[in-house]
This record gives C-alpha cells, structure tokens and sequence, in this order.
C-alpha cells in the first residue's frame, strides 16, 4: 500500500500490486489518530474491492467504539454498530478481531466474524507465579462475567468493587467490597485500559481493604490520557496487557509487560487462509 | 385478525379491517409453543406490509431466542440476531421489546427498538416491605450487572455465587458465595425464569450459607418444564415477575406474584403514536 | 449437526465439523410440526453462515407454505414469498425443490432454485399397468395445467371435475364433470395429498358418473387429519405418491405406494456440486 | 411530463412542476415499441425519486412479460420478476396492474401491489345478452382456472380444448375437447389475446365440435402481428377486450368491443389516494 | 445464445450450453434500436444469473446513456446511474466498458469497472502522419479536459471553441475560440460523434479562423440521423472512430477510419479471466 | 447535541431533544480536523436514525474527499463514493451540498441530493467593478467547463492554462497559455483553493503572459497547509471565497473576501422542508 495524506488531511491510499483474486488480510490498528485509522481502514476496503480483490478481511486486533456497545441513555448512536455496518459498507467480507468487550457484538456484523482471545496467553503468564494466595477482581459489575472465564481458567476465588454515586457527585466511586481480599495478592482483570482511572482507584481501595499487592491484566493497552503517570504513581506492581493497540517506546515502562498477540493472529489468517478451524485454536 | 390453521398446521392469517396508511401495533407473545408464535409474528406483518400499513410496530414483550446472543461455541448461530434479522425481513419498521437478557442485542437491528424496562416496576414491588436487612444475589457472574442497577436503585449490597464445574461433572455447581448472606434477607435478580433449577439450586445454597429468608424476582416467567414443581417445593418464600410471558392460572400459585406491565407498553404506544419522547418514562 | 431443544422450546444446533470453504447442502424435510421444522432450517442456515461455509443450499423436497402462493383474499400474505424471503436472509445461497404448486413460485426468490420434478418417476410407475382404457382427471380447476403435463406425457386424454358453491353452503361442492369417464379407469392426479378431502369427494364423484376404476397420484404426501381413515374408506383403488414428506410406517397400508425421489435429489445434488446441468436430468 | 427523443434514441425526461412530498401516480401503457415504453417508465420513476416526490406509484394496465413467468425451459429468464426488480430498482413504491397472468406473478414484488380485474365489467357485457345456451372455453389447459372464475360468476359450463404435439410437428395442435359444445354457443375465455393464431385455431375446432357460435373475451388486446387479419377472417362473432392496451381506431372493426377500464383504475387511485380499502372494489 | 422475438416484441432468450459455474461474459453493443438492447442486456444477465453462472462481466464497449451523467436541469433522472443500478440488478458482477464520458460515472457502480481507453489506439493512428503543424481542438468547453489527455500523450498544444446562445437563439452557438489555429492542421478531439452537428459547425468554424485542415477523432461512433450526410458535406478531411458501436457497410465511406478495439476488449477479457492487472495494459 | 470526546478520542454525541417524528437537518462543515469531522457526521446521523427523526437531511455545504471523485490510477479509492455510501449507511436521508468538484458526483448517491450552487453569488459580486477589460481563466484544463459557466452568465471571454510534465519532473507545469489575457485583467475561476500552489503559480504564469492585474475566486476556502502564505506573497489583487468551510479569523487578511452563503442554505432549508422547489432557487 502506498499512503499520502494530502495537505487538506485527504488520504490516497494506492495498493501497489495486482490483488485480483487474492484472499487479503487488511490489519488496521485502532489507536490515535481514531478517526484517521477509521477512514483510513474504509478506504483500503474500498480500494482493494473496486481492485477485485478475491476476498477482503479486516483484521481489527481493538476494534474501534467497541463500548459504544449498547443505548444506555436515549438519543444515543450504538456507534460499535454503526462502525460494524461502515466496514461492511466498504467491501470487508470477514471480521478479524479480538476480546469485544461484550461477545454480543458479534451480533452486529452479518458478515463471518472470528473474534480470537488473549485471555490464554494472559493466563499463562499471570501463571508464572504462584498465585495459591491470589484473588481476581473486577473493578465494576460489569466486568465481572470476564473475571468470571479467568476464575474458571486460574481456579481462583474473585472479588468485585461495587461502585456507587453517593451525595451530589456525578460519578460514581467505589463503595463496597463484594468478597474478600484481605491478606491475599489482588489481581484487577479487565478487557481494556484507557485512562487508567478506574483501574487506579481500584487498586487503592484493594490495598484500603487488605490486599498485600495488586497487579492487573488486560487485553487492550489503550494507555491514553494522564494513563501512565497514573499507573507509574499508583501502588500496582505490574500491569500485563498485550499489543493490540501498538504500546510505543515511552510507555513500556518496567511495570508494564506486553505480551505479543502477533502468533495468535498469524495462526488465525493461516486457518482461514487454508479454511481450517479456527475455534480450535481455544478448545481445551 | 383472523386466524386460521389449517389441518397442514399452516396459518392463514387476514386482517379483518382496512390498514392503509394506519400506524398498527402487532403485539406477539413469545410463549409455547413458540416457534408457531414467531411464524405467526412473521405472517401477520407481511400481511400488513403488504395491505399497505402506515407504519408497522411489532410489540414483542419477550424476545424470542434472547439468550442466543453470542457465539460461546463454534459453528452455532446467534440465533437472537437471526430473529431481529427475520423480523425486519418481514416487515417490521420498529420494534418494541423488554429487558432484554444483553443490552448490546438491541445493536442487532437496523430499525429503531425502544427497550423498555420493568426494573422501577419491581423495585417498587419489592420496597413494599422493610428492605434493611436485604441483599442482593446474582446467582450466575453473567448477571451480576442487571444486580448492580437494582442495587442502586434500592440502595442494598449484593452477593454473587459463583459456579464451577467439579470433577467429570459436565454441569457447573455453586460453589463459592463473593460477599456475605449471613442472617440477611435474600433477593434473587434474574432476567428470566425458565425451568428454575438454577433459581432453586442457588436458594438452597444461600440458605446453607446462613440466608434467613430468600426471594426471588425476574422480569420474563417462562416457567418451563419442572419449574412450577421446583418452585412449590424449594425454599423460596416468593417470585415476583412480570406478564411479559402469559402466566396461566395453573401457574398462579400463591408464591408467586405476577405484576402487570400492561401500563408500561400502553404508554409507550401512545408516545410512540404521537411521537413523544419513550425515553422520559424511564427518567429518574 | 448436534441438535438440542430447550425446556424453553428453544432449538440449538451446533455443526460438528469444520465446514469453512465447504460445499453444503443442507435437507429439511417440511412434515409436522411445520414452524419448528422452519425454524431449524433457518437456524442451521444462520449457523453455516457464520460457520464460513463456502457456498449454502437448501434441499427443500416439499416447499412450506407453497400453496399460499397468492393475495386470493384481501390483506393477507403470500406466504410462499415471505418463506422465500426468510430462507434467504438466513443464509441460503441456492435452494432446490420439487414440484411446486405453481412453476411461478420460483419467481419468489433472488437466488438460483432447481425445481426438480417426480413426473417421470410417477408416470413410469402408472405406465406398469395397461393404460389404454385410462382417463387422467383433475379434481380442480386449478390442477388442470398440471393434468395437462401427465396427459402429454401418457398420451392420455383428460377429464375435470367442476367445483361450485352451491345454495348457502360456505364450501364448494363437485358439480359438474367436464369430459368423460364412463366405462373408463380414472386416475386423480394433483401435486399434494392433504387431508384427502378433496381427493375422496373426487373419487366417489367419478364412480357416480360411470369410472370403472379411480387411482390417485400426487408427488407431496402430507397425508394430515383424516387423510389416512379417508383414503381407507374411499373407492380409491391405490394412491401413488414420493416421499418428498417422511411417511411413517404407520401410514404405509397397502393401498398407499411411496415411491422414492431420493435418487433424484442425489444426482441433482451431485450435478450441482460439479457444475453440471440440471436440467439436462428432465429432458426428453 | 415533457419529453424528448435525442437523435441517438436516448430520451430525456423532465417533470414539467414541482412534485416535492407530492402522492404521484404514472400511468405508463405497455405497448408497441414495448422496450421503449419500459426505459421510459423506469426513467420517469428515477426522475420522481430524484425530484423527491413523496409516494411513486407505478401503475401499469398491462404488465411488460407477463407470461415469462416460469421457467419452463432450462437458462432462461423469468422476465416478469425482472421486469418487477427493474420497477422497484427505479423507484416504484407501490403498483397498480390488472389481471396479471397468474395470480403468483404479485408475489415477484417486495412492496404492495394492487392486482385489478376486468373479470365483472366483462362479465356484465356479456350478460347483456341471454346466455342459457353457451357454455365457456379454455383454449388451452393453462387457461382453465381463469376460465373456472369466469363459469362461477356467470353459472356456466365449460369445456377445454387440449392441445398436442403430433408426428414431428413442433407445434402443439388442438386435438381433443373436453367437455362438450354441441349445439352450444362458444365463449372463448383468456387473459389476453396477442397474434390471436391460438384463438382462431380455436374457434373453428369449436365449430367443428358442433359449436353454433363463437365468441372471444380477453382483458388484455394486445392484437400484434396478424391478428386483425385473423380475427377479421375467423368464424368468431365478437371479441370483447379492455382498453389496458391502446387499441388504436384502425383495429376498432366492427368485431371487437373494447370496454373500458378508466374509471376502474380512476376508483383504484382515488381509494389509494386516501387511503381507502381497494380491495372492497371487487367484493361481491 | 438463442434470442427469439415474439410478434408482440417481447424476447425470450435461452442459454445454449450449461454455464453453472463458468466464468460468463457477456458482450451487448449499444446501437439502435437502443431501447431493445439494453432490455436484451439485462434478461440475457438474468438469465445468466438464474442458470448459475460462476461470474457474470457485462461488456458494453459504449455504455447506454453516458452523457445523462449529471442534473443539470431540476426534475431529470441521471439515466446513466440508473443504468448502472439496473444492470447490476439484472444479475452483472463486473462491468467492462471504454472511454465513459466522464471519468466520475465509474463512480455510479458499486461493482467493480474496468474502463478502457482507445487513447493510445486513436494517437498512434494520429501519428502515423507528420504532427508538427497540428493543434488539438475541443469543440467545447466540456470536451477540454479529454483534448488535454490527447495533447499531453502527443505533445501538441490546443484550442478550445467557446459556444454561446446568443440573441433568443436556443441552441448555443460557437462564438469565439480560445487559443490560435491559424494556418495549422486541426484535429477535433471527442469521445463521441452522435448527428455530427457540433463537429461540422466546429470545423467551418475552424476553417474561418484559418485552420488549413480539419480531421476529428472520436471513440465511440453513434452517427446518427444526418451524421453521414453532414460529415460527407462538410469540409472535414478525416474522421477516425473505433467500433465500440458498429459501423455498417453503409457508413464506412473514405473519409470514416474505423479502427479496432477487439483485441483491447479481447486482451482485458483474458487478463480478467486470469486475474491479471488490467491497469497494466494502459501504463507508460 | 452534547458532544463529549473521551480520552480515548471516541466521541459521544447524546441528542438533547425529542426528535420523534421531527425533520431533521444536520449541518456538519468538512473541515480540519477532516475524519473526526466525517466520523462526528456519520454518528449524529445514526443516533437521530436511532432517536426515530422523521427525515435526516445531512447538509454538507463542502462534500469530504470531493476530488476523489474518479479512479484515474489503478487499484485506488473513489473516495467520494465511498463518502456517500457512508453517509447513506449512517441513515441520511438527503443531502444538500453545493458546487461539487464535478457534477457527476450527484449520481454517487442513490437518495436525493440538492446541489446547491454559489455561482450567482460570486458572480454579483465580480459584476460590482467594470469587467469590460477582464477574461476569466481556467488554471488548468480540468477547470474549464466550471469556468465556461461563469463565462456564459458574465459575457466574458476565457483562457486555459496548461500544464505539462517537463523532463524528468514529475509534476506538472504550467507551459502554454490557451487564449489571450496581454492587458488584461485576469480573473481565476476553480471550485476550491486547497494549498494555493497551482493557483499563485497561475496567477505569476498570467503576470508573464501581460495580465494587467490577476484575481481569483472560487467557492470552497481549504486554504491549508502554506495558502495562506502563498496568497500573500502572491500578485493575487483579490481572493473571493465563501464560508462553506469556515475561514477562521486569522485568515481573513484584506486580500481575501468571503461571502456568505448562509442565506443560500437558509432558503433551500425552508423550501425543503415546506416542499417548495429547489431548482427555482438558481432559475434565471
């Protein structure tokens, strides 16, 4: 692909070799510039359709609005949705992404749609410790079926911070402990981390109630905002997460480990590239 | 509506009264047997199409398939999103449903969907009595969330139990309580009740685990299989739902309390018929 | 395919095998209970798409809905259209079927149908007898074209029974006899047998005008209500039909010949996966 | 609607006044040269939608291919559910036609269609006279069912002339008569008469069969070829069309009887207009 | 191929050879009768489409109504977009064409085109003579940026006819030229000669402002009504076309060059077929 | 609207207003920065579909990626396609923009658009000085049919500057001057001004060739990246633009002149709403 962005911030995106009957792999990060990466994703898939490709797959390791899930206030767009329909719009045949933060999303696209998980690889490094001590927590009630899969998996107990708006504040704050993290190592698991706030005063209010550490994992390295300096100050010991938003040199701070999900899409596009099984992959 | 069905089982539907230019309101029960019911739905808005309605809204109360919403397995269907699929295929123009078992299904359709809940509805019912010394149970972790908003509406702490599988056993057993029943009152929060075997399963363990008392309440009584015997026999003191589901004397025993949600969609027709805001009624 | 069906009446299905890429035909037989059995069409459609399988047929023997195949009444619906619609929307790339009520109805669809014929099949097995003093009739006017084909094929001649609403009777009655059958061997043709109503009015009604004899054929045994009690009290000497619809053992009694279209099915299902022609199976 | 006709045959169409939110019907006849008249109506439909007209409905008295509505032959096209996605593509919203060939061809369309009958005004004319003696005739198995309604109304007989290939004539002969016209006066029944070969072959099988008159009604006259010539010469009395099709004054001979259908279809867009019930027109 | 017309002007046309599968394309000139083609055109895709057919490439070397390709007055349809709407509704997968009028109408498809150009056929041509005294000339404003094309591949400058209306005169007249002929050979440059009017007013026009010689050259040769009369008459030396339309004996008189683009057409059919790059046939 | 931008750049845009059923014009200018711009639009669009707006008309007075409007390099984007199947995918309705890089742009859309036009407005304003002694200049040859039009309402006379490729430079330059502008004063006509590059380069090309003064106008104002300072430095007299992209104050040095086309859009608001003709807005 060739890629010029003009001064009126238009791109052109020429591909630079014959694609007429091939089976492409379009891999489209989603991270900042947000848009920029969208608009840019839609016209390759537009490019490559109108240049006859054989078959088109966008490869979306974070897909893009992916909260933006569900109409929780009136007047609202489901934008997840609204992204899905746009990439179907532009000529992709096929979905490949990974941990939606609610499987339900797959729902959205009519097109076939692989969505692979990091939730192994994870485990399997939190594993590298003993973790007989350790409990799993989910920062709100709407993680908690997520935590829920690592329990089964790392058969550990869990625990979740309840979070309640109190007086006149707006937001809410963590208010009760459901379960027990006193004397044990609290591990925070979640499916992406932004700003890092949440997950932050989460693991204060951990320590408030008697866990000796805190680690955290997820998915999605957002890392945006005031995110780093936030975790550098805050009483985690580590943050695990992996590369499906690119984690750039500044960020990889020691307390932040990044474990590459590289293997686990290359083997995916194989499979679908030779139509083999892709739910195999993640039996047990 | 006439309905016909005819020594084939085939349905021969026809509307009774001219429809040109009307805005209609189909209202379709999902209840057994069900897959007549969604056939019959299916027909009866061609039929309207087709007669030249205004505007076609399908009421549909409980929505079918509503917990087909993801693809936990390979190669299965997610069968929820193939019904919002069928019914928009056949002619429906809106829809309006309640509490669906995700909120992001209503990301399935590419008409307007007006969810509405019956959430204030059973909190009132359940504020009729001294509520201090309750607490609320999510008896799976994927329910936790719908826990968490009655949590705050009624200002009570929660606890989940958490299954596990044990052994060769194929089915996941309570085994773990996160938080605390210990001499409380138990409130079950549920979506829907289907056989009530995890509903009864889960009150049996509260009350090992010291609940004084357990109740439960859902918005959708399905009531399946053995679940009115279950029910009669268990230890819960009473089932507050709804009549989303038609619930048939038989079914009416003296535990279990059905409210009306009848108010909540007539209104929610007339605002939608005279386009008023649906969003308002929900508003706290 | 795993089939499970829910104490909630839900179906789920879950496709065994690695089908990404594949060529799939999947067969539905359209016998009672007739919504489930479209339902589950519909569902293992939906299910093979998200499967990736690589190219989708519905073998479809007998079509649902088929002879609701016109707005004959005002404000009803063309329910052949609407199944056509869904089948569709589900998924199917290609359906295949047999005698439709009417050829029109392959005009329902935007994809490609082969509607394969059990014609030959039936006349080969009417051409077993001396046919020679035959006379093939229609209990309808509506099933003439279709006599029309039986005769060229036999070099018979034909014979219609006339239908008319006669004083306040709601339901019409065989009146006249247009053509012949005295002294003759009759042989009813149609392309379904439902209750047999119809079919055994017709019988007595050419005894009446002077058959020596009255057989029945038809490609779709429904075979419903009191089809079978009928057929056995009837002067019908002997009722040809394919199993297009599974007939149970039940109603195999002598009088009943089930001829097989498997073959049929089979070799178009053969031609089609290599390319070949259908049509080619029909010619003369 | 202003008109013109470039040199290079392309034509240019212009909406004369502004048709905004407008309730637009365009009336367009489908006649010699009939290609022509199909790309006009599809150009003026896309001219409306474009002009942003506020319902476009197309109403057609006679349907282009009509009765290319099967596939009877293996590779071809059915042409009358192309012509129905032409019409739809364009941007009809809404059709009004009259007596289409079979009653399945409305199923062919995704939005409403308005099927009119000619059948009672045709009806009324031809009981003007006294009809005791005459029995009604399908020329041709096909026609049968049309002719079945006809016989209902009127409290007629009829008979069938059945037509067979012979030796290695490719054409199909009439060579038997079903039923019986002896001394009767023939009405020969069929949804339109085109080059009339088929009609008059008829009506002099009929007199040969003892037939003491023959008359001819059909809703549509299409009268190409040579069927003036045909009909002018035949042992046919009358012949009694509609005027779905101009019927221009050089083929108004003293024979046929062209009924017209205006203040049928006049009624049909009044009732539409506003929303009234069309199909109370036709209730007996 | 088999076509048939009926004498009332319908066609039927039925595929000779099984195609499922195959890789079809399907070549429809556009010449007169225009109307009649272009209905050919889109039952011959459908009928392709219904014989499942691999994949179906439309080849129109001159496209129907390419110069109704904007709005230019209120209430028009944009006939060349609804072209393309239709002929991907009757079936067409790929569309291959030559020199569009404008460049944006390969924007009114949402399948993939291939436009070719006989630029550089028409400039070798061209250049087979001694060029150094020529001037490339557009016969209007619209045409500037296709002379622009020729002028930058052969090196020479231009000139532009600039026509007014003038007076109450209707039609526009040339009234100044832009740019210097004076004692050079002019060569008119279009993409298309329709009645020739505009080309041999331009020449006589050229002609006064003492241009020395006249020829033209066009891609698509329509040459209808009085165009051979006008060109013969008029004092224009050469005319060179291609035979994307065909050219009849009659018309080829001494002062017409037609020039092939079969093995253009012949040459982007194979690559297609062998999905290789078409792009490359045009690069320099 | 309340828009909020989280951290993570996803924009949440909540519709403060009951828009049931309302007519909704959503005005959205294509500036810097240009995706979050087209992201912004595609999700108002969708949360007013979703909020049951009665229409959505998006008013787009500058249409996104409008000079990707062809594919003149193999295997690219048309982009403004794309744009409009966006726009259309996201629920508009209806567009209104104006003056589109080519008027074929109209026909990428497939619901009606109203282009509106700033062509009389520039024109009055050029008129308000003596033009007797001005020529109008197109700065390239793809310009000129723009430059025709306002040729034809002013009664001026034109010159087209052409531009080539010269050795091994890969860009073009300008190197003939078509027509005449010795002692003249020169007017530049192009639908936008992006960079200003090919402009000032123009505008000295024209000093060179005797103009006597040089000024441009054009209706949409990019003017980024170095325009700014380009057209200062320039021999550019005046620059007359309007607002359809915001000029921020910064660029509203005394050189430049813009014109507000408020009231354009104002009126052709009002007369859509209330069904009035838009085309009668341009009439002359």
């Amino acid at each position: 692909m060739d890629k010029v962005t003009f001064a009126n911030e238009n791109l052109m995106i020429q591909i630079q070799e014959n694609v007429r009957g091939q089976d492409v792999f379009v891999i489209q990060p989603s991270c900042s510039p947000v848009s920029d990466g969208i608009i840019e994703l839609l016209i390759m898939l537009d490019a490559l359709r109108s240049a006859s490709a054989g078959r088109i797959t966008a490869v979306i390791p974070y897909f893009p609005y992916v909260r933006s899930d569900k109409k929780d206030q009136p007047r609202i767009s489901i934008a997840a949705r609204l992204m899905a329909d746009l990439i179907q719009s532009a000529g992709a045949e096929r979905v490949i992404t990974m941990d939606l933060h609610a499987p339900q999303i797959q729902g959205f696209f009519s097109i076939p749609v692989d969505q692979l998980t990091a939730r192994n690889l994870l485990c399997s490094h939190l594993e590298r410790r003993d973790l007989s001590n350790s409990v799993l927590v989910a920062s709100d009630v709407g993680e908690v079926k997520d935590v829920g899969a690592f329990s089964r998996i790392l058969g550990l107990q869990m625990a979740i911070i309840d979070k309640r708006r109190t007086g006149n504040d707006d937001k809410a704050k963590a208010t009760h402990l459901v379960g027990n993290v006193e004397g044990k190592e609290a591990i925070i698991v979640d499916d992406e981390i932004a700003t890092a706030g949440t997950l932050c005063e989460a693991a204060d209010f951990l320590r408030q109630h008697g866990a000796i550490s805190v680690r955290a994992c997820a998915t999605h390295p957002i890392l945006c905002g005031p995110a780093m300096e936030r975790i550098q100050e805050s009483s985690i010991e580590e943050v695990i997460v992996t590369d499906t938003v690119p984690v750039p040199r500044a960020k990889r701070i020691p307390k932040v480990n990044v474990l590459s999900v590289a293997s686990i899409f290359g083997e995916a596009i194989r499979r679908i590239h030779h139509s083999e099984s892709v739910g195999a992959m993640f039996d047990n």
